[in-house]
């Protein structure tokens, strides 16, 4: 557990590192509040700005590196996967779909802006999301991104978990849930950075198996901490899952079999990534960060 | 007139051909509604075959033909241009914005399906449109498309129409609005299918000036359709506009004014035609069909 930690602050420095660099890029990428529509680009910077761990850059960097990528065209990336990640979260605390007044600690986009506004602005970052990969001039890129965040992947994922909400649901929807919601578009991060590094397809398969196991992971931890965590730790509201009755590992297994299933998906994580040539020991810490973070 | 007819039905008549031809493809590229999940998939099969004359098709045809352009590719995008039409639909008439209840004489989507799958399918839909054209493997098509979809195009058209609402604006402020919300997704049509067929810098400029002649005049005839129509002759809320207050060429000059206005723009949607090598045939057509629809 002690060297699980000390990897842990391995990977909290790589990822504070990577968040520094993407979010100069994020707002470059951007547009500036002061063009029009000022109103929208102000609400689409509030969300991205909001604060977060930035994983999903530091995945693609963190695959980007290990399979030898050279140039600019990883920083594209990161802020589409980024602004996609965030156009998400903005439509799911929606009033018609989780109705969250609270996202990292601050008024989530419809409390902040209105309805209309964080609707649009979701709109917008996806958009401009898939402007920025088009400048990375990698077709396949832009393809398994898409592909990942469809219905076959994230929103897939969302939709089956709003229909989801308050019914019992088996183990087995639960994990469709989260290989789509929230693996699907960590496997992304890791496949992108890989596809524009020029990695092989059996690479890129590997670090893809890699992403849906801690994408997994990451969000059993997410349900564990949202119910022995306060809100104020949190930045989120504590204990809406339960309150919404939503399908989980803690509510359908409980929590220690739950913290013994993320375990389990870190060591199965670190499988994955036998046979890889090239220095994986930022994607196995980053691994040991998902298990053990607190927040 | 009479003349203006002729063109008109000839331009039905090559808009209805195209509709049969990208209506199997759509069928195609849409998920099956057996596929999970089935209601969001339904949803988006629903919205998509509503109808419509699938004139952003249309257009990317014309231009990829008058460039002569060759092969299977033009599909990707046809299909990957309706969608995003349906998708701006979907989220237009969303309750927090246009809240309309009828679209193309059917329920509007959140009225069938409920708000939070009507969300969900315009997200469904902007993606899987993106990972279309994708396929084309242009990724110079899929960045122009972004770009006039986003903040500084329709999405930038959208907000500031909302933004509008029960104000007193300017004729400069509604032009803003028409050319970036409905203008920009059918230059971008032109732009697209001049680009799939590999024309020119130049040739692409000249066919997205005429969309933007067309794209304004459409919309000043849409604005005067939802004056002199009844509901069930347009098959959506008749008079909403009035109702909401949006700002419209016929709030603001009146029918008359509206209508010259209409042919000023067609007479220059066929200057910008000039100098381009090729049949333009069908593209004056349209035009002629933009002006003189009843419906």
């Amino acid at each position: 557990m002690q060297n699980l930690q000390k990897e842990a602050d391995l990977a909290r420095d790589y990822l504070e590192k990577i968040a520094t660099l993407a979010e100069k890029k994020f707002d470059e990428h951007l547009p500036p509040e002061t063009d029009i529509p000022c109103n929208l680009h102000k609400a689409m910077r509030y969300s991205v700005f909001a604060g977060g761990k930035r994983l999903r850059p530091g995945l693609a960097c963190a695959a980007f590196e290990l399979f030898g990528g050279k140039g600019d065209s990883i920083w594209y990336a990161t802020s589409a996967l980024e602004f996609l990640h965030t156009f998400s979260l903005i439509h799911d605390d929606l009033p018609c779909i989780d109705n969250d007044d609270l996202r990292r600690g601050k008024p989530t986009a419809h409390k902040q802006f209105g309805e209309a506004t964080a609707v649009m602005s979701g709109d917008a970052l996806c958009v401009l999301a898939f402007e920025l990969i088009a400048k990375t001039g990698n077709p396949q890129a832009m393809e398994s991104l898409a592909h990942k965040l469809g219905t076959y992947g994230m929103i897939g994922g969302e939709m089956t978990d709003i229909d989801s909400e308050g019914k019992d649901v088996s183990l087995e929807v639960v994990d469709y849930i989260h290989y789509h919601k929230t693996a699907a578009l960590i496997e992304a991060s890791l496949v992108i950075g890989a596809q524009l590094a020029g990695a092989s397809e059996s690479d890129i398969q590997k670090v893809e198996a890699y992403g849906r196991s801690i994408g997994l992971a990451f969000q059993i931890v997410d349900d564990i901490l949202d119910i022995v965590s306060t809100t104020e730790e949190l930045g989120k509201d504590a204990g809406s899952d339960i309150a919404s009755g939503k399908a989980t590992y803690p509510a359908l297994v409980g929590l220690d079999n739950s913290r013994k299933k993320a375990q389990e998906l870190y060591e199965e994580s670190l499988k994955q990534l036998e046979g890889l040539h090239g220095d994986t020991s930022v994607l196995k810490a980053i691994a040991a960060f998902i298990i053990t973070r607190v927040k």
